[in-house]
């Protein structure tokens, strides 16, 4: 293996070009291949040079391929790019060490004494507070917040009682990927005691030319969500004070 | 009031330039005036004009002033450069929305229809995790994690039940500004039952050339302290799966 190559995990932020971080957008625009795996708008990867190769790697929604035969298929190309001593860019929507699996390819690049690096990226639930100006902590309200991924088992949905027991605080919880969930999560809050005043934001596309903030509540989900048709990616919060400033 | 003024809340990220947002890059390239509170290295504030004026604004150790009177200072340097239709750059650590106070200076900004933008930035519990290979999530592994500011109020941590039952799920707590806490958070959390083992990763200034990473465990804490001092600021991340990759 040439010593030339490097492999960069890039967290790209939420979309917009302009929250790439400096180093990530250096990266970019020096890259010879892009494995990217979020249909993030396109105009990150147009920041790459005309020959740079893109390769989509990610998931199509329903596909028939499992993930760790799509995981294989990356590692086969970050060995196959690396022996080619080439530059590689790993591109992540938000950052990848949550809800991103980085951890995965980083020991992998460890394993296989690759050439790598980890840059960091705005996650998509701080970027989502900036932009629609909603406070996650604020000071004399709450000193606290949760990220959750939302999941479910055996048709429940994890650590629910956990998350009642920091919105019962006051502190807001992010749920991320959680469009599909929001329904469900809000009735088995509110059965859980959650007040139906509960404010929740719904924040769609976030730093896109399409993005679009909703605002709801526990007991106004099902109504909100007939009249609404939030697009995904979206990221939710809930709790007491996660209202727009 | 001019219309030509812009006020800039910016997150800066952990310290190092590279991990700017390139939008906050070209802030702090084009500001006329930076009113910064963090002691972030000096390399951030280098990449203004030299004509900039730079304000620190921020607290020091143990100074007379209350955060009011501080605040209320901030505000009429917004009023007053405003006024003088320039580009001003509110800097902040990390990013404004999350522990950072971001949300009060909106709210001014609003009230006094002042001209302002708000820039997420990379929060440095984050950050940390990707520069230390420290997951926060992993797939299998867990699902969610806590950024806690870790106060107490009338002598006992808050949420301390809370933040046990987030450990105990096997999920990691990121306490910010926790150095001076460590040792009583420790033995806090083990007197509610984490077991001694349960890894603690004590990363101090971040992203910064003098960074540096140090681990202990929840029973190791006083003997760690005893042995080394970590300097601030630290970010402190505990958890069962909460080991470099």
């Amino acid at each position: 293996m040439g010593i030339s190559h490097l492999i960069s995990i890039v967290g790209a932020g939420p979309g917009d070009p302009d929250l790439l971080t400096v180093k990530a957008h250096k990266r970019l625009i020096e890259a010879d291949v892009i494995l990217y795996d979020a249909l993030m708008g396109g105009e990150i990867l147009e920041l790459a040079k005309p020959e740079a190769i893109k390769l989509y790697v990610g998931k199509i929604y329903n596909d028939w391929q499992n993930q760790e035969e799509r995981q294989n298929s990356i590692y086969s190309l970050f060995l196959h790019w690396a022996g080619q001593n080439k530059k590689v860019v790993r591109l992540k929507t938000g950052d990848s060490m949550i809800f991103g699996r980085g951890a995965e390819e980083i020991r992998f690049c460890k394993e296989n004494s690759l050439n790598y690096e980890v840059i960091p990226g705005i996650t998509a639930g701080i970027a989502s507070s900036s932009l629609f100006e909603i406070p996650l902590t604020e000071r004399g309200k709450n000193s606290m917040v949760l990220f959750h991924a939302g999941h479910r088992e055996n048709g429940k949905f994890t650590d629910l009682e956990l998350i009642t027991n920091v919105l019962k605080t006051g502190s807001p919880v992010v749920i991320y990927m959680g469009l599909n969930k929001l329904s469900d999560m809000a009735k088995a809050l509110s059965r859980a005691g959650i007040e139906n005043t509960i404010p929740i934001q719904v924040l769609s596309k976030i730093s896109q030319s399409d993005e679009k903030g909703y605002e709801t509540t526990i007991g106004g989900v099902a109504e909100f969500l007939q009249q609404n048709s939030p697009e995904t990616p979206s990221i939710i919060i809930i709790g007491k004070h996660v209202v727009r400033i």
